[in-house]
C-alpha cells in the first residue's frame, strides 16, 4: 500500500490541482492519495470561496481518496507554521510514504538545501538574519537577503542568484518549509515535487484551461449573476466539470462565493469593539500593530480601507489579513503558542472520503498518532482540553464564514458539528 | 422668558410633529422651545432612519429652537426610563415652565391621577403587580391588570373600562411616565397636553398630510431607489418641505434610510462571540433570557429570524429590540444601573439651536444643574467618571450605528466627536 500526501486548498479545485494529483499517483506510484486541505479560511488570510465541504467533494470527486482538514489555527498561519501543521498531520496518521508538492523549480534538492539552513540555523545565519529583520523590512525579505549572504559567505554550493531564483518563488517556499518541517520531525515521508506549468501562483489572468486559482476566483467574483448565482457558463474549461457543477449549485444556493468584503462591517464593528489588550493577543499582531488596526478600523468605511490603513513595507497585506481574519475567528495568539508548545495539530479531522480513503482511514486507525476525528460532536467534550479548544475554535470560524452567505437559511451557526463527512 | 419642553424621537420629523410644536406654542404661550431627542437609537429598539444631527436640524428648521440629546442610554429605555431620563434633562437646564406631550386622552387630570399611583406605589398596588407579574405576562400588561384591580378595589375615581381606555395607548403611558418622572423630581415644570389627531402612533399605512412616522418610515424603505438613493418624491405630503430635503440629502449620500436589517450579521457575529456572562449584563436581560439570546443568534440567518426566536408573550419585540441595539452599542446592564444610582442623564448635551436657543443657552448657563455639552468632544476626558463613561457609550453607539450606511466614506467612527453642533 503506497499512499501520497497532498497539502492544498483548492479554493477552488481546478484543473492545475487535477494535474498536480495525476502526477503525484504517477511520480510516487501510489495506491492512495491523501489531502490536507485548509478549511474555511485559506493561508493568504481570507474566507474561502466556498465551503470546506463543498472543496473536499470538488477534490474527491477529481480522484482524491481521502480529505483531512488543516485546522484553522494552521491553516491561516505563515508558511512556516501552515506547512508545519500540514505536514504533522500527513506524519501522524502513519501510514503515508510521499509528500508530493509543486514547485518552480521542479527538482527536490535544492530545496532541501535551502531548508536545512532554514531547519538547523547555523548561527552565522541566524546573526545575518536578525540583522536584516532590524532594518525594518518585511520577514520573508530580510530571510531572503539573510540566505543570500550566507550563501555567498559560506561557500555554499549556491551563489545570490540562485538563492534568489529558488526563494523567490511561493510554491518553492511552501516546498522548502514542508521540508524543513520534515526534518524537524523527523519524518519517515519523502518529500517528491511536481513543477509547476503554465501560469504563476499569483496570476490574475485566467490562462486556458490551465489557470491559477487567483484568476479563476477573481473571474467568478467579476462575472456573478447575483440574482441567480450564476458564472458565467460559456467559459469554465479551467475547471473540471465535477467541481464546475459543485460550484453552481453553491452559488445557486446562495452560499457563496464569499469574499472577504462580505466581512467589511462584521471586522469594522468587532475591532471597533475590542480593546487594545484583546487586540494585542491576535496572532501576528505585535510591536504596537493594535495601534495602527484599531485606528484603522475606526478610519475606514470598507474592508480594503482597513487593510489599506495597516499595511506597511514591514506588515505586508497577507499578513494583516491573516490578523483580521483570526480575529473574526476568534483566534488568539495565546491559542497558537499553546497548540505550538504541544505539538501543533491535536486531530486528525476528516472531512470526506472515498471507498479507498475508507480502506487508508482502516489502516489509520492502527498506526494514528493522533485521534481520528469524522464525527465532530463526538469531540466536543473531549477529556482533552487541547483538542475541544481547536475544535472550538474550528466550529467559531465557521459560525463566522457562514455570515458571508447571502441566504440567511444557511448562515446557522453549529454546522461544524451537524454536517456529514463527505462520502463518494 | 416662557419656555416650553417637548420629548421626541423626530424620526422622522412629520406634520403631526410640527403641528404639535405648534400646538405646544400656543397652549404653553411659550416663546421658546427645547426639544429631548433621541439620539442615533429609539425607544423601539431600532436605530433612528437618519442619524441625529440630520433630525436635529429637521426639527430646528421647524421651529424648534433648542434641541438636546436624550442619551442613548435612556432613549433605548422601557418608558419609565425614557420619560425619566427626558425630564430630568429638561428640569435640569433649569429655565422650562411646561412640558408638553401628545396624548391620546388630550388631558392631563386622568394621567395624573394614575401617575400618582405608579410614582408613589401603595402596598396594595404593588402587591397586585407582583401577582400579576408572577402570571408570566409582560410587564406592560401586568401593570394594566395591576393598576385595573386596585382601582376597583379602592373605589378609585376611574372603573377598569377608563383604566384601560387611559393606559392602553402608548401616547399615554408616556404622558403617564413624563407626570410620574416630574413628581419624583419634585419638578416645578407643569404638564401640558395635546390630544392627538387623526392616526394611531403604530399606523402602518400613510393617512394623508398627518400620517405617523412607522408609516413614513415603512413608505421610505419601500420606495427608497438604493442606485441614487431617492424616495418617491410625488408623495411627501406628510413632510415639511425642509424635513424632505434633509431625508433627500441624507439618502442622496447613502447616510440612510438607516433599518435594523442593515444591522443583521453584524449582531449575528457579536452575539455569537459573546459569553453567556457577557450577555447577561445587558439592559432587560434576566431569567435566564441569555440562553435564548444566545440560542437565537447560534440559529437565526437574519435579525428578524433572531428576534422572532427570542420573543415570548412576556418578552416583547420592543424589549427584546431594546436589548439587542444595547449590545450593539454596547450598553452594559451595570453601566445603566449605574447611571440610574447617580441621578441618570449627566450633561445636558445640546445637537443643535438657533438665534432663539442660543439666548435660552445663555440663560440656562446660570441655572442648569448639569454641565451642557455643546463640544462633545471638551468632555472626552472629563475629570467625571459618570459623565466620560456617559459620553463613551453616546461614541461607541455612534460608531456602530454608522456602520449601517451604505456609503464607505462615511462610516467612520469618531463622528460623535468631529460633528459640529447644528446651527440654523
Amino acid at each position: 500500500m503506497r499512499v501520497a500526501g497532498i497539502v492544498a486548498e483548492y479554493n477552488p479545485f481546478h484543473n492545475g490541482h487535477l494535474y498536480h494529483l495525476n502526477r503525484t499517483r504517477e511520480l510516487c506510484s501510489a495506491d492512495y492519495v491523501v489531502c490536507v486541505m485548509s478549511g474555511n479560511f485559506i493561508q493568504r488570510g481570507e474566507p474561502a470561496i466556498v465551503n470546506k465541504w463543498a472543496r473536499a467533494k470538488m477534490a474527491l470527486l477529481s480522484g482524491a481518496d481521502l480529505v483531512l482538514e488543516l485546522p484553522v489555527v494552521y491553516a491561516m498561519a505563515s508558511a512556516e507554521f501552515f506547512a508545519w501543521g500540514a505536514v504533522k498531520i500527513l506524519d501522524s496518521i502513519g501510514v503515508v510514504d510521499n509528500i508530493c508538492f509543486g514547485s518552480e523549480c521542479g527538482e527536490v534538492a535544492p530545496l532541501e538545501a535551502v531548508a536545512d539552513i532554514l531547519a538547523f540555523e547555523p548561527d552565522l545565519y541566524k546573526e545575518l538574519l536578525r540583522e536584516k529583520i532590524g532594518m525594518g523590512i518585511s520577514y520573508p525579505s530580510a530571510r531572503e537577503e539573510a540566505l543570500k549572504q550566507y550563501c555567498s559567505q559560506t561557500m555554499h554550493t549556491f551563489d545570490a542568484a540562485s538563492i534568489e531564483e529558488i526563494i523567490g518563488s511561493p510554491n518553492n517556499i511552501l516546498g522548502i518549509e514542508y521540508i524543513k518541517a520534515l526534518k524537524k520531525l523527523n519524518s519517515k515521508i519523502k518529500p517528491v515535487t511536481v513543477k509547476r506549468i503554465c501560469n504563476s501562483y499569483n496570476s490574475e489572468e485566467l490562462t486556458g484551461a490551465i489557470s491559477s486559482a487567483t484568476s479563476i476566483r477573481k473571474h467568478i467574483y467579476e462575472t456573478i449573476d447575483s440574482k441567480n448565482g450564476c458564472i458565467d457558463v460559456e467559459n469554465h474549461e479551467f475547471l473540471p466539470e465535477t467541481s464546475f457543477n459543485i460550484l453552481a449549485e453553491e452559488f445557486q444556493n446562495q452560499r457563496g462565493p464569499v469574499s472577504y468584503n462580505n466581512f467589511s462591517d462584521i471586522l469594522l464593528s468587532i475591532i471597533r469593539k475590542m480593546t487594545l489588550e484583546e487586540l494585542k493577543d491576535v496572532p501576528y499582531v505585535s510591536e504596537g500593530l493594535e495601534n495602527r488596526i484599531k485606528d484603522a478600523a475606526n478610519n475606514s468605511g470598507s474592508f480594503d480601507g482597513l487593510l489599506d490603513k495597516i499595511t506597511t513595507k514591514r506588515y505586508t497585506g497577507t499578513r494583516i489579513k491573516r490578523s483580521l481574519f483570526s480575529i473574526l475567528a476568534g483566534i488568539k495568539k495565546s491559542d497558537f503558542e499553546w497548540f505550538n508548545a504541544n505539538g501543533g495539530p491535536q486531530y486528525i479531522r476528516v472531512l470526506g472520503f472515498n471507498e479507498n480513503g475508507k480502506q487508508i482511514l482502516a489502516h489509520a486507525k492502527k498506526t494514528s498518532q493522533l485521534p481520528i476525528i469524522v464525527k465532530a460532536a463526538s469531540f466536543k467534550n473531549s477529556d482533552n482540553p487541547l483538542i475541544r479548544r481547536m475544535l472550538e475554535i474550528e466550529s467559531a470560524a465557521t459560525d463566522m464564514y457562514v455570515l458571508g452567505y447571502r441566504n440567511p437559511e444557511f448562515k446557522k451557526a453549529g454546522q461544524e458539528f451537524t454536517q456529514n463527512v463527505i462520502r463518494v
